[in-house]
């Protein structure tokens, strides 16, 4: 495997140090440091920290992969299992202690660049109308009940998933989202 | 109505500060600042910032008022409702862009001092036995559904409140509260 490059020892310190501190009290310095980088090169790749946090959430979103919730391969609840198990598994690989890295920016929100703050805001707005096109998939070919708003639905769920995301960090263990599993999802989706 | 007190006017900043940047963030020199008081007075009332935030956190905690779900002069759904509304009374009294000191608390809970950490995780622990307890007896009284562990319901709810409280920081309004209500709430007692 090739060694990472300068700007990709960046991106994972930046990584690293957004989920452990969170964006405001994670300076350049500390970055380029954990990075093992000169503080001088930083500039070279990223023109501001704001500039780096785009990149971090583009790559931490990729990981999240919301797009398979698009996938009509695979039949409604069981894509919508199927995406969650996969963010589980994120969360998994990275210690669950960590949480999730849009929850962090989500707590930071009011303080982030409106740049930041878009980007955060869009993709959670792509994220659960895709989670609502799928339940609304659902309750059309009669696997997901048909009586509450897939929107309604959606929204509560993602919140949901955040607010359990949150509870792995105390619990430092996937409980929280085992009762998602095993509660949230299976009432929401057939109630 | 007497002025506040130099420890008062700390204990407000504080609340403040915590909830706008968190723990780590919130220096005691911004909370002096802030307060408007001497810094060297800060340490006749706390000898360390830890100590000021377990005040700030237990006077949060008596806002969120958690011993509402001891009540038993009121029917368990009833009981449970009016609790999470008492909640969302407190957020829309704070502004809901501030979303819930807890919350901010919890997310940097793995860089928490042990005796915060451990508040935070015993009050949090307190309030999802006492939701649970309330579950059981509208399972008992025949109000809520018995088919799901009345533990595991409650601390999905308690999660999912978490995570819609961290949505109104984005929506900057009560709708991810409103979803809990008219989704989550109904649909987990009574399915």
């Amino acid at each position: 495997m090739a060694k990472p490059s300068a700007r990709e020892k960046i991106v994972a310190a930046a990584m690293d140090c957004f989920h452990a501190v969170g964006y405001h009290a994670c300076g350049v310095q500390e970055i380029v440091d954990s990075a093992g980088v000169p503080k001088g090169s930083f500039y070279n790749y990223f023109k501001a920290k704001e500039l780096l946090a785009v990149e971090v959430l583009g790559i931490y979103w990729k990981h999240i992969a919301i797009d398979m919730l698009s996938n009509k391969s695979i039949a409604p609840v069981e894509r919508i299992r199927g995406h969650f198990e996969h963010i589980a598994s994120v969360y998994a690989e990275f210690g669950y202690e960590r949480g999730c890295l849009i929850g962090k920016f989500v707590q930071e929100i009011s303080g982030l660049t409106p740049r930041i703050r878009h980007d955060v805001v869009t993709e959670l707005v792509r994220w659960s109308d895709l989670l609502a096109s799928t339940i609304r998939e659902g309750q059309a070919d009669g696997s997901i009940a048909g009586d509450i708003d897939a929107d309604q639905i959606a929204r509560f769920l993602i919140n949901s998933w955040g607010g359990a995301a949150s509870g792995m960090k105390i619990a430092r263990s996937r409980a929280p989202i085992d009762d998602f599993f095993a509660v949230g999802l299976p009432v929401l989706l057939h109630s």
